[in-house]
């Protein structure tokens, strides 16, 4: 049995056929034409396809999953990403099931690309044995997913665990969603290298002023580096415990460029957790880094696929314990 | 087929037998002895338990649950409700399960009274037929449940749907919990009526200067009054958002006490709620009043008790569209 898979960003499209272990067994790539029509959007795709559909194993395809970067809505089967103008509302599920590659019994499984990571996390990474996590991007954006019960809960539309925008300042900044004091507002890479350069700090030179520079300005004791950290850390702990307190959680995985930066992240988001998730069943909540990388969209979306009820392929795969 | 239900307050202890549409058939109550020993709680328990078990209904019972205020865990079948300082840790669920008139078939499920509340309204209230709902107390405190795909969210602990203590104000006054900036420091009628009075509002003479006469002031068009049930249904409204981008939501119930003051509460709360609730998965959710009013607890405990898993009697019930 092999599980194909589609990844939709804003840089990259990616395909890939993985196995029942969530080993890839192909990996095709092309750059997105982000700036191109919804025709020449679609082509890309097409070509990935194509690629995909000539290996050898192909012919053991019994599912097939599309990661797409947000929003998405799932139960219509269409993407609306915020870096691809050219998609808005775009059918991306029927035209992918038109492929004539696509065998006729094969129904494309859309998810959001952040529940995407969080079913990689769930079958393979730092999530696994988990039955109830948070798995964050925090990166140039910050997106989640979560697993509740010993499933991944993507919401009727696809976008649950949507935790870089909820507000944790109510009277805050308004995020470009238009809402006021979103997470994202203060943990995303772009808001940790501005808030940075606002307190009076600036890069290198030679050196993008971007949030990996503020995050090595801060390993060496900069204070303003070090105060943007500690605003972007207490902000996704108020966001983690609000996530716990709502659907109570075993554990947290964040993953994502800014993740990289390690404990100048990690470090002062678990201090700020401990006084945020004070009730009994949110304290003590462990924060660990991702245990996938850079296929974890490939990867995550061929297990929901796998496991998705609405396949018209026979028995539901059990092996990734995620639905 | 009987339900059997137990409601644990700190004001009243109530008990029933309930019948598959929901239907209470006998319903016993008795004061809580709230600053008694574990002990004088028990035995009121016990007492409840006595008087239904001489109910003609009784030989029917095909399973027990029991709601109780918080902190309760229901992996552990105990409870330790603020209000109750006797029961730390109290192991009810065998206590009661170790009564006499109990047959050895039943085993008692416990539930926290927010997530009863949820259960009831999911099965006969406001949240009837919707699959993903938060429902609220909006009371002295401030507490919830959640319904996910069709079924009651309890978590592993039974405390999921915590909105009262999600951080809205990430630099905001400490809660009692201990948290800062928590919605109930702003939404409860605690919080209410304390605010008012900073403001310089003051009760009429001979009225306890409570939410209920805030909200009467609020009507007559007092602004200090207004203020105070604006800054709360703000903080409602900044939660309520926040769990609709974590979950999806399709609906939003609010019951307790200061829900009843109507328009003066869900006026603001819809308008705040149209500025934190953006994205295009989290607009126009409604936001209704709960259809139950004071047995919510105790039909809820018995239509979660009668869907759970973990039932010795035969097959799970399914009237109740919940767990």
């Amino acid at each position: 049995m092999v599980y194909g898979s589609l990844d939709i960003g804003g840089t990259k499209i990616a395909g890939a056929l993985v196995d029942e272990e969530g080993g890839l067994l192909a990996r095709v790539q092309r750059a997105t034409p982000a700036r191109g029509s919804a025709y020449e959007l679609m082509a890309a795709v097409t070509g990935i396809l194509d690629e995909l559909a000539v290996h050898s194993a192909w012919s053991g395809l019994s599912c097939l999953g599309i990661a797409s970067a947000g929003p998405v809505d799932t139960a219509a089967g269409t993407v609306s990403p915020v870096n691809i103008p050219g998609w808005r509302g775009f059918p991306l599920v029927e035209r992918v099931r038109a492929h004539p590659g696509v065998p006729l019994g094969v129904r494309p499984v859309l998810v959001g690309d952040a529940v995407a990571m969080t079913a990689a996390e769930h079958w393979l990474g730092a999530a696994r044995g988990r039955d109830n996590a948070l798995c964050m991007v925090v990166s140039t954006g910050v997106g989640g997913g979560l697993v509740l019960d010993g499933r991944v809960h993507a919401g009727r539309t696809g976008n649950a665990g949507h935790i870089g925008h909820i507000s944790v300042d109510l009277h805050g900044e308004r995020c470009v969603c238009g809402a006021p004091g979103c997470v994202e507002t203060m943990a995303s890479g772009t808001a940790i290298a501005a808030h940075a350069r606002e307190l009076g700090w600036t890069a290198p030179a030679g050196t993008a002023p971007d949030a990996a520079a503020v995050a090595a300005a801060a390993r060496t004791g900069d204070a303003r580096a070090l105060a943007s950290f500690d605003r972007a850390a207490r902000a996704l702990a108020a966001g983690i415990a609000a996530t716990a307190a709502l659907v109570e959680l075993e554990t947290v995985v964040i993953g994502g460029g800014v993740a990289q930066a390690g404990d100048v992240l990690f470090a002062p988001l678990r201090r700020h957790l401990a006084d945020y998730a004070v009730l009994g069943f949110t304290r003590d909540l462990p924060v660990v880094p991702a245990g996938l990388a850079l296929d974890a969209g490939l990867i995550g979306a061929a297990a929901v696929a796998s496991a998705a009820p609405g396949r018209d392929t026979a028995p539901v795969v059990t092996a990734p314990a995620v639905c």
